[in-house]
């Protein structure tokens, strides 16, 4: 932890609010909240109860008390003076994230991080009337829920110093999280990026009717998923040439012009989103997750994530970073 | 176990073949194995010894002497009207693959099934010369490596008979995988095609210099490739739309054009393949591949998989076929 972090702001205490605000509690930090919404104080009393004993199983130093070390605010002027670092998660609407960060930048002291949950929309889109220290603000993009999964994408704007992207690479890192650096702004970031491929093709390939959507999900979870979730494309593309580090570019050589061919009849395939080829897909996604039993899938999906984590962290100098 | 099927013939016996053959021993049948290789028979048997231990711990059922059933022959001709099912693994080469194909089908009985582990060439091209029985042949594409692996693609060509296809289907059930159905023949069928869009994006952003090949990998093992060993693209996306069968159509309405605006960036600036382009992407690469510990990834990523299924079979019944 950077030993001058002892107090965070929690902007907007929704799904990823919440669960930030959880994980920054079991690191024994104070952790201020602000969210104008209706009952938001009785929500996330209930989240954080329901979060506490996994964070535990995550954390073996984490101390009960803890759980009592946060505070509902209703002014930010009164209040944000005093916090450390501020994790922002407010609605993903331009305008309204431009007149947010006005204010946090205003009242908050000008070395004191910034970082946004925005999950797609840069950072230059919302700085604009932030007319005290922009240069701390950047976005650090968590993937839900944040006190469970290691990535976070942190993504400076093209006038964020290199201080504010240290702060927050080591600030991320000392909660136990996995985070990864953009060097550049692009919309939807990486993560994102990465899945909307995966879905593109997936909705092309079951909207044309070559395969079911059960069939498509067995063919991630039962095939690629599982290596993704310890190797990524370019350790798993290497393994797949032969293994070290020449693999990769012997891989790329063989089989490229297969490679080629396949994108190419992908593109020809695209999903364009046209109403009729949506409404195709919507019809055979419901055949599947219409059988679904969305009870249960919830409620185990973080005990299976967890356990998951717990496989990976007995040997994370093979597999890299990880969070537990 | 189809009742009819006890001796299975594996055509070439590399690593894809090796592994269908150890799987096939390890649930009682008998293996004729065909490999004109030198050596091949001393690389089995080694390749036997370090999978027996791991496949017993998928199915307990498994008695050590069945790892005797194999037996090499070198002649097609003499041995192929024993067998009751084929799994061939030939080079990936139409005109090899053709004139292989045409002695399966002149030496087997005309309703033994044959499946090809091509890997993205459809059936139809490689059955032109068969003359006997061209309807019990299809493609039966597993993921690397097969005996542990749970995903089989199942891909016949326009001419396969129904038969063909059940009996396909229920074979590689009876051996704990999970067979995927494709109801029409695509280049690089389902598996390999999401494979190549994310592996498309990761290659263009690292080449573009957004984002390290290291931090590329950690992106997808440290987020959304968690989610993926255990929920494929529609329950995934439906989940992240609030859940249920409605979460999905909900995701897509809501996030729709946000996506679409991330698509058509990723469009513009798709990986194109260019020598400059893969030279970076080439280097950029090197610079991770060269600091991982490939002994010790190679040598314990069949293990991790081992835990991660185990971890699965816990709940197949929320997430699932599994094999486990």
């Amino acid at each position: 932890m950077p030993e001058d972090i002892k107090t965070v702001a929690v902007i907007g205490c929704g799904v990823i609010g919440a669960s930030w605000a959880c994980l920054f509690l079991s690191r024994g930090l104070n952790v201020i909240i602000f969210d104008p919404a209706e009952g938001a104080q009785d929500a996330f009393n209930k989240y954080l109860q329901g979060t506490w004993t996994a964070l535990k199983s995550c954390n073996p130093d984490q101390e009960d008390a803890w759980a009592q070390n946060y505070m509902f605010v209703n002014n930010l002027e009164s209040t944000l003076g005093e916090v450390d670092f501020v994790q922002e998660n407010g609605p993903e609407r331009p305008e309204f994230k431009q007149r947010l960060m006005e204010e946090l930048d205003r009242y908050t002291r000008p070395s004191v991080v910034i970082s946004s949950s925005s999950s797609g929309l840069p950072a230059s889109g919302f700085i604009k009337l932030c007319g005290k220290a922009p240069s701390r603000i950047l976005v650090g993009h968590p993937f839900n829920p944040p006190h469970l999964v290691p990535l976070v994408e942190v993504v400076p704007h093209p006038g964020t110093g290199t201080s504010t992207i240290d702060t927050a690479m080591d600030f991320y890192k000392s909660l136990g999280k996995n985070p990864i650096l953009l060097r550049r702004e692009v919309p939807g970031f990486v993560a994102n990026r990465l899945q909307a491929a995966i879905n593109s093709e997936a909705y092309s390939l079951v909207s044309r009717g070559i395969v079911s959507a059960e069939d498509l999900d067995t063919a991630v979870t039962s095939g690629p998923g599982l290596r993704w979730a310890l190797t990524g494309p370019f350790v798993t593309n290497s393994l797949g040439g032969g293994g070290g580090p020449n693999g990769f570019a012997q891989r790329t050589e063989r089989l490229g012009p297969a490679i080629r061919g396949w994108e190419e009849d992908m593109l020809e395939h695209r999903f364009d989103w046209s109403e009729e080829r949506l409404s195709v897909l919507n019809k055979e996604a419901s055949k599947w997750l219409g059988s679904v039993d969305w009870g249960r899938v919830t409620a185990q999906r973080d005990q299976m994530l967890l356990q998951l984590l717990e496989v990976k962290s007995q040997d994370a100098s093979v597999y890299g970073r990880q969070s537990l």
